[in-house]
């Protein structure tokens, strides 16, 4: 028999969805309804988690509510901060931050019931922890005492304290919730795929968002912003972004990190705000290098693609190496940080997945060996 | 624009493959072209690990160099056992095993490195200590002393060694080598999907071995044994199994565990092997008990599917539980022994992927709001 082969899924749709909405030939992203481009701008990431979880923006008793639960459930358990202070400093920070989330599950006595009321109970204590495990994790590997989160602090403001241990200023709090906004769901991309799949098995959230975790590490996602970073800090200098883009194309499969995106076909719009944060932040900060070779970067890229009559823009990932990097991040703690804010988005499809679930068995076409005859290993 | 949804990726097809092919017609599961029947009751556990991997039955130095390079293996860091140490014995065993496999690849200073001899080393490593992982969870759990591996034992026999602190007949050996083949690979099944598609953002092996870990253990899947046994526990006679049937089936969503398979229309291979090494055992132990049960289980499922005209037979869930619990394993372990074993099945699906990678980004179909434009809080 012969099959039709969708080789990366691709232009499959395998579920319906109020979530979000992604126009690659417009680019456009909208989170149930509501324009990426306002919402980065005038919400804060309180506002969005619940838009994405409960389809509309929440009045003000809603938002406080809401607020409240998720402060109350900033702190995470002792024993987390134990597994992670177990493993070696240098490791990967997904892999420490993967184990982390994973032994969370263990810490919580209803970590399997799937019930609708306790997978949102779960869901809040997520995203208030997510932030928490990421800062504990940053503050083990350079020796430095952990922060206790602080209640009156909102999730952008309360992660940016415990990861550096000052209270940040209302700018810098801004940014991060713009960061966060931007990030916080993309469709179907690959670890929110990933999550339902997972989920499909009736296995449990921990679990599902365990294995979310395990995909976005990956450099084709989530770990791309990473690479961005430390190609910029190979180049270190704006001369020397041309050479490095021509090298980088000249080689075989060469690609150059935080360029092109498998839905958008024009400019990403996450990467047209983000280039605007990443410039205002350059003006405020008065280190603009980094932004400047971003730019440079994609002047350089633009050429080049046109030569090869192709469109490969800026994605969501490019823009944001120089902003986390102007706020004080390292380098390797970018996807981490992409985590943080995409546990909202692999929540909202989780209630999705578990409210009308069916297991994910697709196909594989056989082409090996047919009708071999077992011989004992002293006959072969 | 409508577009055809295929609800759980149901017959779709991602890819080619070369490692096993399931006929669900006539009940057939062949590994690189030998029949499950064959291998299940001739091979050892190291030699389907080789085929499924290397594409043919080892030669006997070939066996002999992979053996001695698995049980090489066999112990696991010390950090992995402070880990699970960390965790509440009270905790469901997956999400333990999970969190130490999770924090393995902390351990390893080349967990990310996607070369494909790399990526073989860190199979062969998963291989041998799996075994090691799950039976340190479950000592420390019981109070237990960890029990060092031996290198002079084959993987199921220090496997039982590790687990039960003894060293295991001949008999009982061949049985788990049995229950090791039969779990160890099934193509396209949910967690080697979800192992595929979360390597396929290029995540490292560890992650995708944690996702796929994240999977088995849903009820729809892996957690499907422990789940028979709880029933047949719950039952505890001959006598009390029709009633428990019946009352189950009459039960809106009414799911009998062990029974029916999206692929397999006819009876499972898998099920038929294990009910006579079930049988075996029954006969040489003298327990016959849980061998009975599940005997007058499927004999009143049959009775009652036949009433409905439907086909729906036993899996290799179903005959695993009374075959773990005979070899005196606790029925929430018996998820765990699964992945002991198909850890080798998503290894040969990781070398395929890794080999020829896409990235899976299926599609969702938005059927949310458009057009709303945003207020601030005070406005709503």
């Amino acid at each position: 028999m012969d099959f039709e082969i969708f080789y990366g899924l691709n232009g499959v749709h395998f579920d319906k969805s109020k979530i979000a909405s992604i126009d690659g030939l417009n680019g456009e992203l909208i989170y149930r309804g509501y324009d990426i481009r306002e919402l980065a701008i005038d919400a804060t990431f309180e506002e969005v988690v619940y838009l994405l979880w409960y389809a509309e923006l929440p009045k003000k008793a809603e938002l406080e509510k809401f607020t409240a639960d998720l402060r109350s459930r900033y702190k995470i358990p002792e024993g987390v901060i134990k597994v992670l202070r177990e493993l070696p400093k240098d490791t990967h920070p997904m892999h420490a931050i993967r184990t982390g989330i994973s032994a969370l599950a263990s810490f919580d006595k209803q970590a399997d019931d799937l019930e609708m009321d306790n997978i949102h109970r779960i869901g809040s204590k997520l995203v208030a922890q997510f932030p928490a495990i990421v800062a504990a994790f940053y503050r083990i590997r350079e020796g430095k005492e952990i922060i206790e989160p602080d209640e009156t602090l909102s999730i952008a403001a309360n992660f940016l304290y415990m990861f550096n241990g000052e209270k940040p200023s209302q700018a810098a709090t801004h940014v991060m919730d713009t960061a966060l906004i931007l990030h916080a769901e993309h469709g179907s991309n690959a670890s929110a795929f990933v999550c339902r799949a997972t989920a499909s098995s009736l296995t449990d959230v921990y679990s599902a968002v365990t294995a979310a975790m395990a995909s976005l590490k990956g450099k084709l996602h989530g770990g791309a912003n990473t690479a961005v970073m430390k190609a910029l800090e190979e180049i270190s200098s704006v001369a020397g972004v041309e050479d490095y883009v021509l090298k980088t194309l000249s080689m075989p499969g060469g690609r150059v990190m935080g360029f092109g995106h498998r839905v958008y076909k024009v400019l990403d719009p996450r990467a047209v705000i983000l280039k605007k944060v990443s410039h205002n932040l350059a003006e405020e900060s008065g280190d603009s290098k980094w932004f400047e070779m971003s730019v440079e970067m994609e002047r350089v890229m633009d050429l080049e693609m046109d030569k090869k009559g192709k469109q490969i823009k800026p994605n969501v990932d490019f823009y944001s190496a120089s902003v986390y990097r102007m706020l004080g991040f390292p380098g390797d703690m970018y996807t981490p940080i992409f985590a943080v804010a995409r546990i909202s988005g692999w929540m909202a499809h989780l209630y999705e997945q578990y409210a009308n679930n069916r297991l994910m068995r697709p196909r594989l076409v056989y082409e090996g060996q047919r009708g071999l005859k077992f011989k004992a290993v002293s006959e072969r």
